[in-house]
């Protein structure tokens, strides 16, 4: 058959006249989450990576996965090759509730989880459920940039309550201003989506006393608590703290998990639990026929048998580790430039810059020392938070934590502007 | 910690109450795809199953798979084992574009290429890229139901064109016909969603002549043409003809593809073939960070290395023999009570019912003698089409063949009305 050059014909589905042509939801949304998938020229210094909130490649369990993956693929490979379902594997979501009782004592069923394409996979899900053009979803300010790009893809309005300049987290008080200031407006906000553990960005830990708070405030106003707890797991001090869904008696509030950050962020595997009547209409919303069983069962052999507790333990304390060393060369290299708090679990850092450090001159000098990291503005709803940004400890080898910092006050010292220039 | 049961709190988030609080678009659809996922007691009869179109289980190839898997996830674990990005595994797009050239000579590059969480995932991502509230999609009618689930719940309005009554497939009259009617409106009907090969569930072909009409009808009304190609390898008889997509020289359709019938449903691995505006279009409405790159990294290793090739050369005989075996035994069970034609391809033999035969006495009788299939109402966009029953050949084991369909010809003769009683 002759060469074919299908762009060579032209026509009417170019980037140009396509955009005529794209669904107004499409237009909600800045552009595609990742870059281009293409092969790309390789930077001239190899950076090392503050960017991601990834788990250290050094310490994935592949013996174990490649063990249980061969165990479930012959025990029962026609079920974890078929399609499983939207709901995901029942086994798995057994374990789940199994394991919300021996977290919080809840007594929950199978019936009220679901399984999604990852803690992003279960807040598309929500998104998609709960949110109609016009609505309002509540985030903590600074947040995780996919939430919000999800609600918008709803055409949902995000605003944003700060919960800078304090460790305890979202301000009770700050989150009842915005929920009176909407009710006055007779606008109708529908959920709030919340990091209690180990924020993502900030780092911050929310205390008893505020989650309470916040649950009487939502009950009143009717506001769905989604939870998202990613990084609770990864918790080097104190002790863990009554989640929203138990806090709430179940009613009005749900919690995200993933076994993203505490195993395999490429499992894709999170979950949402839930009261019955909201996993129902969740499922409603779910159009893929569900996820892979084949992961899903895989995780949960590896789950029940006791490995992924004795993963986390083994991990956990390498990621204090990282945090410890990365807080040490700060001090060191950095102080001068930046402050910082220090977090109790996750896998983050969020440094809020000096007055005199450039915040683009500092992104491109890191660029050229060699180390990403996240800038602030993608954390905040209203694009403010440039003289904030966003260090990863856990995915940067220990061995080279220190030369990353290194890198990261050079481009710092660089980005400061001398007093006699100001 | 006390024992908990989060609903016996009560309160504004039971299944009535929550209904208000639902987005527009959970309204749209009627309800989940799949049962709820709890445990079930087993029926009486364990029934022989012709209702999905999964492959058979005794043929799949799980010792290379297994072996492939360990081989991946030691070569390339923490690849594997990471966020992978929405558009998917480069290795696997890189297959693809080297596939498509081999089966049809278009020059493409991963660029061309979008993984998606089976066809299903393609499809629910296509809608959602174009389909604005009030937007018509046509469909063939009958055709699968979850492509129409997808359109609906973007609140577009399915109309069906209809296919039944000749073995060519779609007929460009009845579509030129539509498209007039919808431009007399000031309608705009944004795609048209069709399966050319071994359609789902009529099993029919269609004809080059008419895909080339298909192909102009649709440039002239600008009318984006989504082909669904899960069943094109599944080939018996007759030449491959030409895609849509290189019928339009890649302007104005789009091809999904599946490993799921090929090789296993559970991989959840489909994808779009577009050009590129629309490949970066698609990108902009995921949310999921991408499905596991360990399943992704897994086929793209089994196909590049031959073995899916050779696997798929196995399975189709085994498949015609099938579709043979049930021909044959259809004729001597139940030619009284329906009519079928002989699919080229596929899964599916879709049999009219005999105007004797009353359709919800065969569904309550079949699941008696413990058989099941899917009735044909739920495959037409108007909820017509009780008269057909699709079966599926393809995950039923050869030797049960007989058994099933003789279970099939007692339901249809509990169903058929004596001349006497009419």
């Amino acid at each position: 058959m002759a060469e074919k050059t299908p762009r060579a014909v032209g026509g009417n589905w170019e980037a140009e006249q396509l955009e005529a042509k794209l669904s107004r939801r499409v237009h909600a949304v800045a552009g595609a989450y990742w870059g281009a998938g293409v092969r790309q020229e390789p930077p001239p210094v190899p950076p090392i990576m503050l960017a991601g909130g990834v788990p250290d490649p050094a310490f994935l369990p592949i013996d174990d996965l490649v063990a249980v993956s061969e165990r479930v693929l012959r025990r029962e490979g026609p079920e974890a090759l078929r399609y499983g379902g939207p709901q995901g594997f029942l086994g798995l979501r057994e374990w789940l509730a199994a394991d919300a009782h021996r977290r919080e004592g809840l007594s929950l069923g199978p019936e009220h989880f679901t399984i999604t394409n990852g803690a992003a996979g279960a807040l598309a899900n929500l998104c998609d459920t709960f949110l109609d053009p016009g609505d309002v979803a509540i985030v903590e300010a600074p947040t995780y940039p996919g939430a919000m790009r999800s609600m918008r893809s709803c055409h949902a309005e995000v605003l944003g309550v700060p919960i800078g300049g304090d460790a305890d987290g979202l301000a009770p008080q700050a989150l009842e201003k915005c929920l009176e200031q909407l009710r006055r407006e007779g606008r109708r906000p529908k959920l709030l989506y919340t990091m209690a553990n180990f924020q993502n960005p900030a780092g911050v830990t929310m205390s008893l006393e505020r989650r309470r708070e916040v649950v009487e405030l939502c009950r009143r106003h009717d506001v769905l608590i989604v939870e998202d707890d990613a990084y609770g797991d990864i918790r080097f001090e104190g002790e863990a703290l009554p989640s929203f869904f138990a806090l709430a008696g179940g009613q009005g509030a749900v919690r995200i998990g993933t076994f993203s950050k505490t195993l395999a962020t490429g499992l894709r595997l999170g979950w949402v639990m839930a009261g019955q009547p909201i996993v129902d209409a969740l499922l409603r919303m779910r159009f893929d026929l569900g996820t892979s069983p084949w992961p899903q069962r895989v995780v949960t052999e590896y789950a029940s048998s006791g490995l992924l507790a004795e993963h986390v333990k083994e991990v956990v304390p390498i990621y204090r580790r990282k945090r410890d060393a990365m807080l040490a060369a700060l001090d060191e290299r950095c102080s001068r430039f930046a402050r910082w708090d220090v977090p109790r679990g996750g896998f983050f850092l969020w440094l809020e810059l000096s007055e005199g450090v450039d915040p683009a001159t500092l992104t491109e000098a890191a660029a050229q020392e060699g180390v990403t990291f996240v800038g602030g503005r993608t954390f905040f709803p209203d694009g403010s938070g440039a003289r904030y940004i966003r260090l990863a400890y856990s995915f940067v080898a220990e061995a080279e934590m220190a030369e990353a910092v290194l890198r990261l006050g050079r481009a710092m010292e660089r980005a400061a502007r001398r007093p006699n220039t100001q």
